[in-house]
């Protein structure tokens, strides 16, 4: 019998990647997906059409309507979406799309369903490089929250201890890619979109379709998902 | 204005004492209950009426529907709750009321309310003595929530710090109870019993009534609560 890893997967480009390497690794994936109440709804189709390629069993959906209520983010309240449409700045400054604590909600989700199923692995495809203003995606969180988490759980007593997989931790946007296209991922299933049309299509402006595209274009290769404007899709 | 804290309070009299501490050291309470489908759901009815007692303006109430979900413990599943009846034995073993990763949920909800409302300050009744089979109720875990926290966190980016209060970590349940009693602490409205009948009376066998009862008498005082047997209430 396979070992059995939860993977966080919303949909995007980065999950739909880690997947595929849990798999390779010859994991059992358990799914993760959470429903925030984000702008962009589409993800969570995408997940699900995520879920059915890879015929994946265990799945779970998690309401997590609080950071809704709680607000102050742009992916979940009417704050503007910056739209940067020139060169992607990397700042020290935290992003008006950062929303309170969500990794480590997440993380303390996957830790929680990993304890249930009997998983001692978790697979979430947080990037250092790419994402350095969200302060829960620096390796030191990561790090920070195995230790705690094997201090939170039996398995950190008298089990094997947890381990968080962050394949794409240290990697570009063009890398994953590549990583990801050696591996068979759907990337036409997948959705990176902020602020996509009422048909699901990426606006191509806002910067998670500026970074995807740019990744696909070093890559040297073309996003297979369609974006507004493109004409016949 | 008077700073806030985020108190977890779940109708039971540890967190009843929390929130008197939170008060008495000067905070604004923002309360914060979960719903996970626990047997005993009296305690959500003690939670909201210690809410109204302190008039509690700022309230959340969260589901935690996964939690049920994915079961594994007796206060959510069908696993008969254990009745000591003689002595209380606090073993090194995890008991089976212990819910996957539950803590490490709770501070992690509270830390996303604390960051939307600006609040640094997080209350929880963990207690070292009385649940040392509890492996998320370990100072070691506080401590490495509290880091983790504030790495996950603007808080911890460029604001003052996230502070995680236990006043109740190393008392006895009648320290505990003498506190709250000195505070003021309504602990007639309050709920412990896992296994209550269905008007809500306690059943006065259960691992958290005894542990209950065994605090009031060791504080030499009675314990307000109606239990099953003891005739009219």
């Amino acid at each position: 019998m396979k070992p059995k890893a939860v993977v966080l997967t919303s949909g995007g480009l980065d999950s739909t990647t880690c997947i595929a390497v849990a798999i390779q690794q010859g994991f059992e994936v358990i799914g993760l997906t959470f429903d925030y109440g984000q702008r962009h709804r589409v993800e969570l189709e995408a997940a699900e059409r995520v879920r059915r390629h890879y015929d994946i069993q265990n799945h779970h959906l998690v309401q997590l309507s609080i950071l809704q209520q709680l607000g102050g983010s742009a992916l979940t309240d009417d704050i503007e979406i910056p739209k940067a449409d020139s060169t992607l700045e990397i700042t020290e400054d935290i992003p008006v799309t950062y929303v309170p604590a969500r990794n480590l909600l997440f993380l303390s989700y996957a830790t929680a369903v990993a304890e249930a199923v009997g998983a001692t692995d978790l697979f979430i495809g947080v990037n250092a490089l790419d994402y350095s203003g969200y302060p829960d995606c620096r390796p030191e969180f990561i790090h920070a929250f195995t230790q705690t988490a094997n201090l939170a759980t039996k398995a950190g007593v008298d089990g094997a201890p947890l381990t968080i997989h962050c394949p794409l931790l240290e990697l570009t946007k063009a890398e994953i890619i590549r990583l990801g296209q050696s591996l068979g991922a759907p990337y036409h299933l997948t959705h990176s979109c902020y602020d996509p049309d009422e048909n699901g299509r990426s606006c191509g402006h806002c910067d998670s379709c500026l970074l995807r595209l740019k990744g696909f274009n070093e890559a040297g290769t073309t996003d297979p998902i369609p974006y507004l404007g493109q004409g016949v899709a």
